[in-house]
């Protein structure tokens, strides 16, 4: 921990975003195809260690079907329009196409006047189950009572609990505060949680019996959370932290092995790769995605915190579309920038610096410089 | 203190803006709805600790009403448009509609032709009375003498005494100096003053016996003197080092709490909590709410440095209009960019990292990031 | 000396710019009216420690006359127009007009097409002499052997000797190296020299007999020493540096002062004084006076690197014009953003931080912050 | 090495990039005229130190005439255009007109059509000897094994082996890694191989016998290496650390003096110098000659990388057309801006600073300065 002197007595930690630091290439290199991406979370297996994050400008029961078929895993938000609406591509056309002024106010809106439908949620899940693909599903900590054993027992393999912060020890005089641990425990499926963003807040999340951590708050591209809040956690900073959590717990725990998942702040496969390059073990993407031609958000994208009814934290915000998913995560690529082929970057990135699997390239060298 | 060599001899402080820190969530989180923001000073009582600053684009006796009934305190400038027109509405409105470029000979030619009034100060000071909220003034150091016991007189119940940089050792050969801690002593109502941006300049304030001190320098939206006279203080740094030596101070009275408040640079609601973390008790806010579609700038901000005679060190700037006083301090908000809802912001951060009183939440950890 | 490491065994020393640093106001306020901002060289006092800079943009023989009124020193350049041709007015106006393009072929053209005359330098010189200011004139490092006792026969009091780098030690085996110590021996009149950026280029510049040095190289706006040759020299640390060479020359030499001149890098009255807070004790100024209504670059300007026939390092700017030279250098201000009222601002500035004159300014605290 | 810690506990080196840098001029200058940019590898000497990249927006048989008449080498890419096709010129026009959207797709498909052919390349190498220059050619690390002893059995006298990274040590399961040790003795011509970017890479690279190492990596005007594989290696750091490497090798060797050729991120004469400050007997340049209007890119820019059929990790990008490759090196320059005269510049840069050759310049001081 490098503390600075802020003023007085009060003191902050030097913290670095995934612009500042970079990967520097060594003396080996390797053939790009002798390289593995494989990610393995409990029992389910997957070529590609990306996370499709549950935003309904990116997944959709029809977009998990082709992320997955991609080798990633796709995450529905039990709580967004597809658990609320029976069919919302109109909605999401409307979003897509309404004006920035009013896009806040219409999230605002069609998130509030139909609330979230236990039987529809039931429906979503048997549908991404048929087509055959691992069923991974969203819920708020909010929700997480409700929604999660419906969720689980409806078939939900997976469930992700993702809040802008979710904290193990939550205080609530008047509600039940959220028990993470109890509900993780009773829960049959691995559970996903956070974000998260400091080495301590992770390592009580760890305790909770979490299969992988989320790490991050408010960094991606579509949230506001810095301008809103001042929270604000640069990512190298925090992944770092958290995989050195992570390290700790797997001694506390007599060997339990804790995923950690980069969550947001990550816009091109360049930052995709300083992620994996800090620690991490999966990225969970969004706007990268979304910007693909047949990513649901039609050209924009928005997260949960943009349509909070007081205080959203986050906009909808346009995006230059580039290729369909194939192209975005698996290539080839027609554009040299970045957002293309993110898969072929991430094995040419480990490639150059001679290593053969994603575990060996979280000691690549690092270059910390301006952005 | 940490001091970078500049060059040769000179030495300089390393000073942090608010940009270049943010807040880090940690292992605990609340409830929103039981979070305290209340704020006391002396007698008086805020569930808001914001301070209307008083600036003509601010706060005019309507505003003040609307602004107390959300909680905070306004303070009307008894040396602006209000204590020299009778009725200000048309200057305010062509202060708003004039171009930019004659923005600053209008603001020279409205505030010379017409002086500060006596008269005008007693009524509008019956106006806020009348209209049942806290009575709080501002005068300039030079105008404290002839302005500040009439006000005191006519019924106000605060006193604010509000320059660029007000000093408890003002040197002057000609004039008599403005001796504070004797104007103070005379006064019988609670005195905020400043601005001051060192622990030892702000210990010398509280010496004077002033209720609070004002932070900042040069460092709001409108304002301009790190451009004009080369004074910058980075806000995040200031207000750390004033937050110790109100801890100082209370040792050295045996007690006495001198409340410490940031006076500008926060343009939107995370600077604000930022401040606070920082150690501030109350924030005085300006550009922020002259946002308001109800503000009295219709749209337009300045500072009393913007119409100096001579070397104006402010400028009147085009703001974007986001929605009502009521919208901009307690929302709903309808934009996710810091502009609106700001006590809810407030409060979700207290909540966002576990804390329930702001005394409490300047402790929070900090980050520090480049902006 | 702080020196980082830039790789291997190199080091490079951390430099700042006017733009990371800043004034800090401090526990003591005074009067701006009890401020003086008196210089004196040699034997000739100026109300105001500014020169302006021997370039065709800012002195003319007629704008001369102006700033002296305004109390500062106006230096013209020998080797520019009014050294060329006898009414260099339409040349000044075709300069002025001409697309940016055309702009350096253009002055290339100009200044090579008619030599230096000598007898047309006289002229001048009288004419200044005639107006009844202190003549002062500027002549390159190349051209001080033929014109300045041309210059100082005519009649010129102060004799400054500017290039982009002047160095005590000229090595050159073709020619006869410009000796600086005899030259200035040989001159009847006080001698300013320069750009130099480090201690102890600027000692043995002290030790050539100069009353004065100027500190810079490549930081004026209207140069790109950076750009073209790679070399930079942050103005603070360079006037803190040779500040400090100043009194090692001080004690060296039984005390005979230097004055420390700031040279280039000051587009506001906030650069210029932040200048002096870094131990300088005049500052040539040239982008600021250009602003002028009634400067010679009738909205342009430009300095002699940019009129170099084969690697010009400076372009002709647009500037935008402000006021009048008596505007810009003492007010009134009719805009807030740094650019009039140079004089008012640096009184006010140390007001501001309580000091009464410019040697003790030079003490003032600072702060370093990122730009 | 100075690491800073970016979390937990990954650390990285702290990298400057040429932006951060600048020369300081010293206490001695001379005459540009008695300077030499004279560089010599192997038996062959040259007047100017630049190297033109193997980029067909730069070398063409005919450009390559022109550049070394200019005192430069220059190298043709044997797997650019002119190695695939038998007259390209309609189609380097077809790139240079051709929509930004289209630009890539189009290179695709261009350098793919056409395989690399041997008879042509013999041609090549023909045409560059008829012309009387050093005849210069490069080859991918791919195409070494085939292409290589082909063009040095063809007449090739220089050899540069060019990728974004080149390592001593590749490990390929499938495939025969290139030795790069054994084809470099077995190649009877001096071969200059990169890139690399750290001292360690570096010296594995001269101990396979090269006379000279690229260094730099994704750093380039038209690469986008950081955006696309998070790869970034600032050149300041990297070329002073293999100078470094340099120093070490030619001890470890007994005197084998290995040349340290800077590849990439110059784009002005300013940069040009700084690599030569922080350690480079060459400089390999693209960008700015590709803004000559006689360079065969017709007024755009692209490399090797932009054409990848699957990751494209550059662009075609529009450059600014300056003045003729004759101007653009050895001027005179009709701008000043860092892109015309590069030669003149250096040699100013080093006559400013006292030095007489480019040994001695590695030599000048250096400041770090924020961009």
């Amino acid at each position: 921990m490098v503390d600075v002197v802020i003023g007085g007595s009060k003191q902050g930690r030097r913290g670095y975003s995934l612009d500042e630091v970079a990967i520097a290439p060594h003396r080996r290199t390797r053939d790009a195809s002798e390289v593995s991406t494989a990610w393995t979370v409990d029992a389910y297996k997957f070529d590609t260690p990306f996370i499709a994050a549950p935003m309904d400008s990116v997944v959709s029961p029809i977009s998990a079907k082709t992320i997955s078929n991609n080798g990633a895993l796709a995450v529905l938000n039990l709580e967004g329009l597809w658990g609320r609406y029976d069919d919302p591509s109109l909605l999401l056309r409307e979003i897509a196409q309404c004006s920035p002024d009013q896009a806040t106010p219409l999230l605002q809106k069609l998130y509030s006047e139909a609330p979230v439908d236990l039987g529809l949620i039931k429906e979503r899940i048997a549908q991404l189950k048929e087509s055959g693909i691992t069923v991974a599903v969203a819920v708020s900590p909010q929700g997480t009572a409700e929604l999660a054993p419906v969720a689980a027992a409806a078939g939900a393999e997976i469930v992700v609990i993702r809040g802008t912060t979710v904290s193990a020890e939550h205080v609530s005089e008047t509600g039940e505060p959220l028990n993470l641990k109890s509900y993780i425990h009773d829960l049959d499926v691995p559970v996903i949680v956070g974000g998260c963003a400091t080495a301590q807040a992770a390592l009580h999340l760890m305790r909770t019996g979490a299969a992988g951590v989320l790490v991050g708050f408010g960094g991606g591209s579509s949230h506001t959370t810095a301008e809103v809040l001042g929270v604000r956690v640069p990512m190298a900073t925090a992944i770092a932290d958290v995989a050195a959590a992570r390290r700790d717990y797997l001694d506390e725990s007599g060997g339990r092995y804790v995923h950690v998942i980069a969550d947001g702040s990550m816009g091109t496969s360049g930052d995709i790769v300083k992620a994996f390059a800090c620690g991490a073990d999966a990225a969970m993407i969004g706007s990268v995605l979304s910007r693909a031609t047949d990513a649901p958000g039609g050209g924009t994208h928005w997260g949960s915190e943009a349509w909070h009814e007081k205080l959203p934290r986050g906009e909808r915000h346009a995006m230059n579309q580039v290729g369909t998913l194939d192209q975005v995560l698996n290539g080839p690529a027609t554009r040299g920038d970045g957002t293309m082929n993110l898969v072929g970057a991430l094995r040419k990135a480990m490639a150059t610096t001679g290593y053969s699997d994603l575990k060996e390239f979280q000691r690549v060298e690092m270059i910390v410089t301006p952005a």
